[in-house]
């Protein structure tokens, strides 16, 4: 009797650690998304498509829990080439943000002022950096 | 005598005004330093590489106040394809951070190791934005 019972707290506690293993693993999978947009747009049009991807990353920030940074640069002597990192906390988060309604009005709206657009899947360095 | 202090208090008042004008514009004109780096190694190299260049960040990141970060990536098809987001508070941080005893480790050590590197001067979208 008192061999059932150690026994079965043997197999409960072995239960626990393979759970928490599992989950560490699902955890790591579902880590975050971290990309490069690199995107060239219509010259005559990039004010337009500034003050468009403004907006956008100003709502996404603000009303999207897992979209964690949007951060957007044009080279210098090449204005019209913009490049975002990118950083969702998850792949799931990446799916919701593509259904929401600023990021359709940004794509639908900016369609026709985007000359050409790279999207470049990307692992991070150190992904826990942070912008001080 | 009554005019003369009005007049000494309206030119003590306008010189407060441009003092604050030229504070601000030398603010602007001293801003962020944001440029995209677009390093490729040397396939036989990459670990060492990374290995490298994760101590450098740290120890810029922790030991000097004006790097606001320096975020890498590696391609996930082209992993000796190394991209990173560099945020320095104004140029004069930048030309502390070229004096770092770790920056001048990493320069030096890695030389070999990279086959090339494009500096590309950026203007940020939104200089605020930081990761969540």
């Amino acid at each position: 009797m008192k061999y059932k019972r150690a026994l079965l707290a043997l197999i409960y506690t072995l239960g626990i650690i393979m759970l928490a293993f599992c989950n560490n693993a699902a955890a790591q999978e579902k880590g975050q998304k971290v990309r490069l947009a690199k995107i060239i747009i219509d010259s005559s049009q990039l004010e337009n498509y500034k003050a468009a991807l403004t907006e956008e990353i100003e709502a996404s920030l603000r009303l999207e829990r897992g979209v964690l940074t949007l951060y957007a640069v044009a080279e210098k002597e090449n204005p019209t080439h913009i490049t975002i990192l990118e950083i969702y906390a998850d792949e799931d988060a990446y799916k919701a943000h593509l259904q929401t309604p600023h990021f359709i009005k940004y794509k639908t709206g900016t369609k026709n002022m985007v000359k050409s657009l790279e999207l470049v899947e990307t692992i991070p360095l150190m992904p826990a950096m942070k912008i001080k």
